[in-house]
């Protein structure tokens, strides 16, 4: 299995872009990777790293997509695009069963749809990150932003494709809530109200009823379904919660001798590790699901370690069956007199 | 001054509510405080505190409205209970001039509703938390849930509820930030864009354009405006976050014998400290924005330190003309046509 990896997409592309794809080889000895983009740089950035050279492919192209771009005339326009490259190659190409790009999220989510296609049955891909639990595992995010209007049956599908993702990462029966503004079942909008319904009906679908903001991270779900937009502002809300704590501890801390000894006598390595549990990019992307092959978004500040988190993750999702799995799970349920008027 | 506190309603009601009520007394000496509830235990609560007699007033009633009561139906038929007894009093007596509540927040909003009543041109009244941020300073977010559907011109009200608060709590140009999918103008579903396109014309607002859920707690805005379906949202996962990082560090801390030590040592009380921080319930309640005399929400799980506060912040609100402020920055504006189609 090849996993193409868009070596010139995000901050620190493309020298930890390509460090972090070569360091994912160490890991597991069962795929190699492609790097599109600017050859000579890629090439540059291998010369200062030990890897075993028949894992590793670079596909040179001349052009980068970047944050000012706008999505949609990027994919069409800059054809021999690092992005645009990988996407063909995971399109055209049966053994690059992944892409990992750490490029502009519009550009990716927009290059999916054009470029390699939805899975048939899912009228709106989504964003799918993975958040830490107060009881120390995962939680799923579906949809954590791709779509900022949703319908009923959109939700439904976040909630097939969020418990294949699950599954395929480990957990055995998915508890599946979905995110409104009160646990109660009448609490939401019309439009939650009506994916509260349906969610119950879905066969293969562990619901386990309405969740509020403050039960994301608590550990009682694996995936929590949201409309794109609250969804996004629930998770771009953890980010900046997570930091303003984080900040505000410093502060406590610095503004007393006896905290600030303690810190840096005992407990900067805690507060180092803590940082890297929070760091959510450090578990790899969020997954864009319901794209006929298996896509990782790794954050535009990503870093090597993040990366190659990145593209193990693409890795073992394509290895355990993704795709095949939501289209089962999708097979078993009957959502087309709801869908067909999408 | 008088300040109503319904004494019955809340999880620690009504000891908790009563010597946070008489404690108030202590810290500010031109207001006196009206106790509703059950005389007899309210007296037995009384008998505990030591208070200035000619500043504390009990008014009898037999009945409680419950978190299990349908709101609209127990404001209406509990005629005799603390909550409907205190509003009654604060929509007739001109010199109550503030309720305090810990009970249900619903019953809260539609006894505000039914028996106070709106302040002419408001249509939606709104719930207005202040969250702590990474700068130390405070930030409103409104609206935290009274509405789970709004319109733009329910937004752009908020918005100036908002920034007359922020006013009267002591922000001299308050910052207005739209909590949206991203910073960009044109991001958001059609409600947030118009809502945008509205924020841009108000006279008397400093709108400083969309925010991401990350920039709420930044310390960047002053007021943060949403939807009360996704301001809900926000807030609990702020509140969920919080939680689930203050046990993800204990965790860690827990998981060394090193950082065990110096958190014992010289960490615990700097943890205390942070804890406080980040319970906003300490610096009073939500306050109720919209209706024509001020109310604060306090948490349900209140206890004496914050009904305190929830005190202190209607009597401040209150003596600093929040509602003249409201009436005076919703003249200045021509929201009629927009308004009129509700």
């Amino acid at each position: 299995m090849k996993i193409v990896v868009d070596a010139m997409g995000g901050d620190n592309a493309p020298e930890e872009i390509v460090k972090g794809a070569v360091l994912s080889l160490e890991k597991a000895n069962d795929f190699s990777v492609v790097l599109t983009g600017d050859e000579q740089k890629i090439r540059a950035c291998l010369a200062d790293c030990k890897y075993d050279a028949a894992r590793v492919e670079v596909v040179h192209c001349t052009e980068i997509i970047t944050n000012d771009d706008a999505p949609t005339v990027a994919i069409r326009q800059k054809k021999d695009s690092s992005l645009v490259v990988a996407l063909k190659m995971l399109k055209e190409e049966e053994d690059v069963q992944g892409l990992v790009s750490a490029g502009s999220t519009g550009a990716v989510l927009t290059g999916a749809l054009l470029r390699v296609g939805r899975i048939r049955g899912i009228t709106r891909p989504a964003v799918c990150p993975a958040l830490p639990t107060a009881k120390g595992g995962k939680v799923l995010l579906i949809d954590a932003g791709a779509n900022a209007e949703c319908k009923a049956v959109n939700l439904a599908h976040f909630a097939i494709m969020g418990t294949a993702y699950a599954k395929v990462s480990g957990v055995k029966d998915p508890r599946v809530g979905l995110v409104t503004n009160g646990t109660e079942e009448h609490k939401g909008d019309p439009l939650h109200q009506e994916a509260h319904e349906l969610l119950k009906t879905l066969p293969g679908i562990r619901f386990v009823g309405n969740i509020e903001g403050r039960d994301i991270m608590s550990g009682d779900v694996d995936v929590a379904v949201c409309d794109g937009f609250s969804g996004n502002i629930a998770l771009k809300t953890t980010e900046g919660t997570a930091s303003a704590v984080m900040k505000i501890i410093k502060a406590n801390i610095l503004s007393s001798l006896r905290a600030k000894i303690g810190y840096a006598l005992f407990m900067k390595k805690a507060f180092e590790k803590i940082k890297k549990t929070m760091d959510y990019s450090q578990y790899g992307g969020a997954v864009l699901l319901g794209i006929e092959k298996v896509i990782v978004k790794s954050h535009g500040s990503s870093k090597a370690a993040s990366i190659c988190a990145s593209v193990l993750q693409a890795r073992e999702a394509a290895a355990n069956g993704l795709i095949k799995d939501i289209k089962e799970l999708l097979a078993g349920v009957d959502l087309e007199g709801i869908g067909a008027e999408q």
